[in-house]
């Protein structure tokens, strides 16, 4: 049980949570901090939060937990505004999509990672945004990972892993390096190539004529390319590194496959579809713990 | 009303054709052809299919209406068989994901392409494959492209557009070229970076851990991942040519992203993604035919 929870940034993902918490009766008084007096008066009226408080020391004050849920660019900002008010028993975490320049964030805001501060990440969202999505469900059954670093205090990430069990989550560790590769991977390579795709094809169409025949397939495959575009462009080069090596794998393959097309290797474009094939369908049937 | 349509191929895209025709009381008796004589009985006991036959002289003697729904590189070894035995008054069709392909195979087998043949796609399809998953409504509200030449008969193009109409598909007349070129693009080419974005990940991580951590957006991007690897061998090198196009142009598009987010540059990574959704939310709302 949170006696006050601050959610910096209520939107889809803190809001989420919040509608999540209220829901489970895991949580007392769930206060929000924004910029914007209009979003946040409708996270009232919506119920999602209980009061907000547009001044940061206001709004941590006599705080359990803060949690940042804004664009990983601008953590660092908040982590700076947060840092001469917080106490220092106040659990701080975070719900970036990148965790390594989370962590270095916290580093330049408050001198040293403080033990408090539990680096996070919920594997979950849809392709809206704003406190009007928010749902009570959007964590059930969903994996969060927290990435504490040796220095992280145990009982802070109990705290923290106990509030997203709170709301369904299945919680696990990782260490920050390794989640940052396994997201750039599986979620940000992704991305980049739905929003490559789509560009590429509006550039070879000025009419958008070639949609026009696009199947059920291709609205499934480019549903991430109607992502924010701003959020997307932080964690891509909040991810620089880890993304780049993705990339650089994911090209290496996709001419592998263009040079066996060309040359009409059958054996060798069958391996791949199959390995591909069975691959997918591996995991897709251990993905029996998500809503898919 | 046709009154007997002959199926070369009862799968997920013959059989389906089938089931909607019968729903609509538009065809008398649909005869199946194939070679495995186990799962023609199984689509006779389905209802798919009201007999079979085994001898491609039997099977379309005295028909209105073939149609070859096998896979592309299959096309010219059925138009070899069809050509000694086939009426001259009998519509030809066909159901193959590329065209040009289908139209060279007709060609060689015929010695010209018949009048009569009136080159077919149905934009439809799940990745599931078999009689067993053929239902009768797959084309409902959906796009069917008939690509008929210069030299194909205007009544047989016109009994072909009424068959997939009474199965309740929408139908379009494009060039040949330009059917190739848009289906690389929007079809052909996700399913190109699926298979190797897939096949990518596993390879990175031999004991597929990283799956663990891919959320509902992934699955929907790998879904055509899951797709068969014959058929998609097959269509793919039956398009080589506007396929390789596409993948280069998507490949320079993916190296520009690439740049600019090693280099930093918010504002060019964020023209791509912003250019991307609005093209995607774009045409999604144009899709408003489809059941999406």
């Amino acid at each position: 049980m949170i006696n006050r929870l601050c959610i910096i940034g209520v939107g889809l993902i803190g809001g989420s949570l919040a509608r999540a918490l209220k829901a489970q009766g895991a949580c007392g008084e769930i206060v929000g901090y924004g910029r914007d007096a209009e979003r946040l008066d409708r996270a009232v009226e919506l119920g999602v939060i209980d009061r907000y408080e547009m001044d940061m020391a206001a709004a941590v004050k006599n705080t359990d937990v803060v949690l940042l849920a804004v664009p990983v660019g601008s953590m660092q900002s908040i982590f700076e505004a947060m840092a001469p008010h917080i106490d220092a028993t106040t659990v701080i975490t975070d719900a970036g999509s990148t965790k390594a320049s989370v962590v270095a964030a916290a580093k330049r805001a408050f001198g040293e990672v403080p033990a408090n501060f539990v680096p996070g990440h919920p594997i979950a969202g849809t392709e809206k945004s704003g406190v009007e999505a928010a749902i009570d469900d959007l964590y059930r059954d969903r994996r969060v990972i927290l990435t504490p670093l040796a220095t992280t205090s145990a009982t802070a990430t109990d705290t923290v892993r106990r509030m997203w069990e709170a709301a369904g989550a299945q919680v696990e560790l990782l260490e920050v390096k390794h989640h940052d590769e396994v997201l750039a991977a599986t979620s940000h390579l992704p991305h980049m190539l739905a929003f490559a795709l789509v560009d590429a094809l509006a550039k070879m169409d000025e009419k958008a004529e070639v949609f026009r025949y696009a199947a059920g397939g291709f609205a499934d495959f480019t549903r991430i390319a109607s992502s924010d575009p701003t959020m997307w462009t932080d964690i891509c080069l909040a991810n620089r590194e880890a993304l780049l090596h993705a990339m650089r794998l994911f090209s290496d393959e996709l001419g592998e496959l263009g040079a066996a097309i060309e040359i009409g290797d059958v054996d060798r474009v069958r391996a791949i579809f199959e390995r591909a094939k069975s691959a997918r369908d591996g995991f897709c049937e251990k993905l029996n713990y998500a809503k898919e």
